[in-house]
């Protein structure tokens, strides 16, 4: 994916070195906790839609980085917490916070995280990039609590699954893009549009990356997977699967998804192939993909709208690799 | 404590109305938890100090009740995410949340809880609030990790100590107290001075709830006792104690201390009285005490300003009860 951000290349740089220069700010002994969860190899999704939206709609200015700054903190908190949460060992190839220094530590240091984000928030002489990112930060959580209510129900339906991504990865998207434009002092119009096309990538994101959980491989993506199915999250094609399976047979089959063991796995997707639900799956996907691309088209062509749209082409194309590519072995 | 209080009974009143406001103001699947968790009969310490603040400073206003609010929030949502950490069962007399809903729910519960209260922080037309509030909540995750190097350190040194308290606790108190006065407008001699009494009542406090942990009485207190050492954490008596103990027989004394077993614990209370130690113990209790009384010397004398003299006293008290009886039973 890097390639693909080349346009904001310079800017990317920024953000890492301003990153970087926020280690120095946590209290001490906190830092190098700090230094080690904001080091590491990520993908800085959501600062690079920051700094797109600012090109969409204007410059990129030293507030656009801090922004960029701001999201990408509170998502690290956000990743922190989850690990703990999901028992994660891996992250970015990297053994997680919890793993190397425990639960009590990580859940203290996410909440450091989110903090010393909202503080940068409150630097912007409007109030409205705080308000904004608590908000969003406060559905990120709450989609979480409602994925983690829905947990083992075999009867959870496709709309609650995309209620509850658009949540917990859709809303920090949006805000992203918001704010970007907003800072631009960009018309309601076209702040609507970018936060539009943020949760719908957002949304179609996570599906993606729910695929990849369940049918990628842990050496490429550099992350624990089969995460989801072990703490009872269904997500699409297994969700797709338990809907075209009749009440009876339900239950054996959660209990065989849950169980999650690598020679059931390949009967699963045997499953999952049988019956249309990887075509379902893209399906669902190219949705979000297609109202993302709507969201754009009254914005003036640019490189950074162009590169949106890149991002766009990069996550459908991760799906299809995933999915149809499995139907066509 | 709660006849203390008594002289802002009223806008009390309208805090806890104002808390159960906000519970409506959760995602769906949410609320029950967030009710779950404001509920109960939290002493409401941080919104007395902001409201007592505002009192010495001039009028008692719905920003007042406001900042009340966002400080009891953070606090609430600190207090989630320590009982988890902790594997408390019982806080203020009822199950914690992890122990009814588990961690999962609880580190996400906190995590909403705390970005509501930046939410509200961020309505007030300045960004003092929200930087004030993400900075302390900073200071207070970063003194509990602080705390967690610190486990099962036996040469722990009382300022180290100080130190921690200070910002876990202190710092909270301070900036309920300190931005009580700053959104009355008062002059920056009367916010220092009002912020100084919030800091070391704070640290007094913490040390008085220190000593509740190791000499308290569950059924009295309404919480789970008895954490603190379970996790290593060494706080006053026992801290004053091993600095007493010669090199060589620290690690043994440490090793009973840590195993916290009831027939022993008579053992080290014998220990504690034994060598000056619950003395010494009151001396740095009171001497932050004095500190916060002698905060408040230049302040004009109300009910507000009695009230804040009142809850020093308390404090004192109450540590004097735990040791002092002690010592003369």
């Amino acid at each position: 994916m890097s390639r693909l951000l080349d346009p904001i290349g310079v800017e990317l740089g920024r953000v890492e070195e301003a990153l970087a220069e926020q280690v120095r700010k946590f209290a001490p002994g906190v830092t190098d906790y700090v230094g080690y969860v904001l080091g590491g190899t990520g993908k800085r999704l959501r600062p690079a839609l920051a700094l797109l939206a600012a090109g969409v709609t204007g410059r990129i200015d030293e507030n656009h980085i801090t922004l960029a700054v701001v999201v990408e903190l509170i998502h690290v908190a956000t990743l922190v917490h989850d690990d703990v949460l999901d028992e994660a060992e891996l992250r970015r190839g990297l053994p997680t916070s919890n793993s190397r220094w425990g639960n009590e530590v990580s859940v203290l240091l996410g909440d450091c995280l989110f903090a010393h984000s909202l503080r940068l928030a409150s630097a912007f002489p409007t109030t409205t990039v705080c308000q904004r990112i608590s908000e969003a930060s406060n559905t990120v959580c709450s989609g979480e609590i409602l994925q983690n209510r829905k947990r083992f129900d075999l009867n959870l339906e496709l709309e609650q699954y995309l209620e509850i991504i658009g949540m917990k990865t859709g809303s920090l998207f949006a805000v992203s893009c918001e704010l970007g434009a907003v800072l631009n002092a960009a018309p309601p119009r076209v702040v609507k549009s970018l936060q539009g096309f943020g949760s719908n990538l957002g949304i179609a994101y996570q599906m993606c990356d729910d695929c990849v959980d369940i049918f990628g491989q842990e050496h490429q993506e550099g992350k624990s997977l089969g995460t989801d199915v072990k703490k009872g999250k269904l997500t699409l094609p297994y969700l797709l699967l338990l809907q075209h399976t009749d009440a009876g047979s339900r239950r054996r089959l959660g209990e065989t998804i849950f169980r999650d063991e690598p020679n059931v796995r390949s009967e699963l997707l045997d499953m999952v192939m049988g019956n249309g639900v990887m075509t379902e799956s893209l399906l669902a996907i190219d949705k979000y993909i297609a109202r993302a691309e709507a969201n754009l088209a009254g914005l003036p062509s640019s490189v950074y709208s162009k590169t949106l749209r890149d991002l766009l082409a990069f996550v459908a194309g991760k799906s299809r690799f995933l999915l149809k590519e499995k139907v066509a072995a």
